[in-house]
This record gives C-alpha cells, structure tokens and sequence, in this order.
C-alpha cells in the first residue's frame, strides 16, 4: 500500500449562491500512515446532504465551516485497512465523518461499528444512518403525530422525507408529500405508500394544499423552508406542531429571501414550531436502528437510493441535490465493498 | 332604573391600518331588561388589550370579529344590578366578556365571580385577570425557564410584560426589559427589580441586546413581533424557548411586513418557537390566580395600571396603547365600585 495515492476533494473557493463545480477540486495526496492508535479507513459509500452547503459558509454555526484547500466534509461507511489501535481489526466495517477522500485516517473516536444485521451497508449512510435518524426523531419526538393527524413533508422523496412519510404512515397518519417531478410524487403514491402528494413545480401549491389536506394540517415536516413552508402555515390546524429540519430552498440565495411576517399563524393557531439537529437524539439511535430494521423487514419501510460512481462526481451530484435532481438518498460509491 | 339609559361603543367602521376615532362610535340605547334566567351588570373596569385589534378584521381567526354596527367586545369587571337567575345575586362582583357598554345583560354563563380576597378589582383584569394569566402561563408553561437562564421580554411594561418580568425574576432568571420610553425603563429596572432595560426607540437595538445579554437568550417573550424579535432571534442559545404571546408591531400594518426569512436560526440552535392563547390554560387559572396574590402579599409581584377614566374614552385609549402610549396595564374605569 505504500505506492498507492490517496484521492480527495478539497474546497477550492467559498461558493456565493449556488456552489460550482470549481469550487471543489480533486487532488492526490499521500496515502495516510496512521500514527500508532491510530488507523485508516478505505471508504466504500459517501452520503451527500443538505448541510453540507451551510459547511462551505465562514460563518459560525453549530459546525466548523471547510476550511479553503480542507477536505470536504461528509459522512462515510467503509472498511478498516489498516490498525494500530486495539479497538479495531483490518475488516471492520465503520462509519464516521471521515471526509470526501478514498482513504482516511482516524484514531477511531469519532467511527462506530456498522451493524451488518440490519440492512445493506449502503443504508447506515440512509435510512438507518444519519438521514433516518433525522426523520424517525424529527417526526416522532418533534413532530409528536396522533394516529389520524395529517401530516405534510415537504422534499418527500428524499434521503429524510421518505423516512418521514412512511414513519407517520406506520403511526396511523394520514400523509402528503411535496416533492418536484411526476416520477417523484408517481414514488411517493405508489412504492411508499403516501395518501396524496404534490408537484410543487407543477401544481399551484395553495389549491394542492387545500385539495390534499381538506381537514387542515396537523404535523409539517419541513425539510425546505420558503414559499412552501409559508403556504402549509397558512392551513395548519389548531395545536399543530411544525419540525423545521432543513431550509434547502433557503441555501443557495446571495440575499436573504424577504416575505410577509406570519408568526401570527403560531398564535392564533397555537402552534410550535421547532428547530432540531439530529446529534440530539444520538443516545437513542441504537433503539431507532432496531426499529426501522424490523419495519424494514415486514416491508413497511422502503427506501430509494440515488447512487453516483466514483468519488469525482460528488461536487457535481451536490450541485444536483440543491435542486431537487436527486432521486432518494444521494450516494457517492466510493469503491467496491 | 326604567328610565334610564345604557351608553354602548359599537363599530363604526373596519378600520385600515391604524384604527381612528372615528371608527367608533358612542350610542345610547334602552336600558337592557333581562329576560327570564338572565341577569344586568354595571360595568366598573373595562379592559383594554392588544388582542382587540384583531377583532376589528373581517377574518376568520379563533375568535368572530366584531360586526359593523355592534357592541365592542372587551373584558369587563362589575355588579351585579339586577337579576333574574339564581345563580347570582344583586350586589355580585363578577366579570367576564361583556364588551364596551355601562350595563350588559347575560344568562350568566359566561361570568366568573370575582375572589375579592386576592386583590383590588381591578385586578381582576390586570394582573389577576386575562394578562396576569397570560403572562403566568406563557413564561412558566410555554417558556419553560430554568433559574439562570437570560429571559428577554417585549412590550415589558405592558399589563403581560411586566408580569412576565417578575416571575421570571421569582423563578431565578436574569430579566431584560424591552420597552420604549425612558420612564418605562427607569420603571422596569427601579420598581420591578429587571436586571437590565432597552429603549428600542432610542437605544440600538443590536448593540444593546449584545451588551444586556452577553451570555445570549434562552427564553423570549415576545409580544410584538418585527424587527425586534428578528433582534433577539440572532441571539437565541442553543435549546431556547420563544412564547409567542403577541405581534402588536403588525397588527395596523396596511400591507404585511416583509423580513428576512430566518426559520434557519431555529434549526441551528434546536430552538422552540410556540404561540398560545391563554384560554388553554383556563382550568388552571384559580390555581395560578392564588400563587401571584402570594406574590403580591409579599412585594415579589408588583403591577402598574394606566386609568383611562370614562367609557367615552376608550376608543382613543386602545388607539394610543397600539403605539405604546399606554404605561401600564390600560383600563378604562367605567363607573365607580
């Protein structure tokens, strides 16, 4: 292994609005030696998500932005190749925040385990992994859906809405999901099992609203932010609970969006509206892994992936997310598992 | 009492942006005679309270809206003066919804007899009434403060803020005051023990909230909305609790205030925004009522009311109090008790 290079994409330039392909590039570098406790991993599945972009900001947030000439950020599944730590073996299966690169090394703090059991690697990255956990949490302990509730998930058929959609299926809701293409709300309908969805590049959104949601709504999953999200407000029920999860529609602008005040809605309404990361809930992930398995296995969980070959293609295939291009949950197939 | 009169103030005309005098009206009509099972009341306190200004919109909202030609809805405290329902007697102190005239007529049902013991009468529509309970439960229920959290209130000396204020001193928390004249902050921090105070008429705002709150937000009370909450909003803790009570910044805006979208700063810090109306927590208003006359007794809650004295008055009394003229809780005294 020694010969062997190492293959990364580093953050070239701070994007303004929505990032280009330039923004990224694709360098060799050495392959890591791990220092002793510490290991290298060869990363076989990179999962591409929304946050990344609030990544690329040199703003403070809850997370360090990348730096310039940094490795990008993302979360990776992969094989341990090499160990000089006693916690792990040559073969283990791991998952951490191991960046957009072909090897990383670690000292193994920030990697767990993946559980093999309980389902195909490609979905420690999906719907077992961070994306899954994001909907199970956002929908069960944010949202708090009653069987009976109408529940709205807007980017439905997404790595986290179509988790959300089925989740509130399973808890006996009623459920409308927003997302951008005919093939996408045909998924939602017909494989995940959806009461009504809408093309919200097609449909006018307020009649859609009204049409699909005919006793208002109780619980909106927001995944998107903007006009969409106004548009839900405006017909959410007394008591409703909105999970804010992502702003996508939000990420991209050089100005910030203006619009018309509405935090009346939460009062006349008597609404809450909460914002949440997924790290809160990261004690009870093992409890929620087991769960979705077995909704899994009895069918009532299904999942669509998107999957990109080749570590190159991930600027591109963000780029593509920021606007729906996506199909299910975006994956980057670093290398064979 | 045949042969006297009753002196209303009805709706003249819906108002457009700011109400004017001119869009009420004072009228005289009979005396009310009640009918079987029926009961008079004398009006002795009449409230004044931001949440009229809603009433006068022809929108559906959680509560009718006053019709053209009808009596101005308002919380009322008085005698019972005549009554032909064994549930009350002449003499009763009660209140309840019986709008903007000296006398009502009521079966009773929707009057409460007033606990003379807890405090003056005109407590009963302050501190002890719709804006102490709305202050009370808006903080402690939906606000959720911990001892040494940094409470932010708006509108603090208003009949909710000043409460508000108090009993978040009383529960341990650093108090900050938003009001918008110098004798309101010279009041919030000498007679109500408020940690700090901000004019948002004079002071900058950004610079004061950063200088008042150096440790940042974990609980506002917002009860006006704009450019205010946006302010405090940027300054939220992780896990913060927004009670959104009121939006008096908005409600005589001729066309909705456009802002900045700013959803986002919830996700970030895994922030809770939630609207009430204090009708929620009605069952337990006796319980609530009995602890703030406790802290009444004891010099812990303290209250400023602003008399206005005459019903004839009133239409310019709620006009001046949408624009902060008002220092205190704002009533009108309609006759003697």
């Amino acid at each position: 292994m020694p010969d062997k290079i190492n293959r990364q994409i580093v953050l070239a330039s701070r994007p303004i609005g929505y990032p280009r392909e330039s923004d990224f590039k694709l360098v060799e570098s050495e392959f890591p030696r791990p220092a002793e406790g510490e290991l290298v991993v060869r990363a076989i599945w990179l999962s591409l998500d929304p946050y990344m972009r609030g990544r690329l900001n040199d703003v403070q947030s809850y997370a360090p932005a990348v730096e310039i000439g940094g490795v990008m950020v993302g979360g990776v599944a992969g094989e341990v190749v090499e160990s000089r730590t006693p916690a792990f073996q040559v073969g283990d299966i791991v998952q951490g925040p191991l960046g957009w690169q072909e090897y990383a090394v670690s000292d193994g703090r920030n990697l767990a385990m993946v559980d093999r059991t309980l389902g195909p690697l490609s979905t420690s990255m999906g719907v077992l992994g961070m994306p899954g956990m994001t909907a199970y949490f956002g929908l069960l302990d944010v949202g708090s859906p009653e069987p009976g509730d109408t529940v709205v998930v807007s980017a439905a058929s997404g790595a986290v809405g179509q988790v959300v959609g089925q989740v509130a299926r399973i808890m006996g809701c009623r459920v409308v999901g927003i997302a951008g293409t005919p093939e996408k709300t045909d998924f939602l309908l017909n494989d995940l099992g959806f009461d009504a969805a809408i093309n919200y590049k097609t449909d006018n959104l307020e009649s859609a609203l009204d049409a699909t949601c005919p006793d208002g709504v109780d619980v909106y999953f927001d995944n998107v932010g903007g006009d969409i999200t106004d548009a839900v407000l405006e017909r959410i029920n007394t008591g409703a609970r909105i999970s804010v999860c992502g702003q996508i529609s939000q990420y991209n602008l050089e100005e910030p969006e203006l619009a018309a005040r509405n935090l009346r809605l939460l009062i006349v309404n008597q609404a809450r509206m909460e914002g949440f990361l997924v790290t809160k809930f990261a004690a009870r992930f093992d409890e929620a892994r087991k769960r979705m398995s077995k909704w899994m296995t009895t069918g009532q969980l299904r999942y669509r992936e998107d999957v990109v070959e080749g570590l190159e293609n991930a600027p591109r295939a963000l780029i593509g997310m920021m606007t729906g291009e996506n199909f299910g949950k975006l994956l980057v197939k670093v290398s064979d598992e």
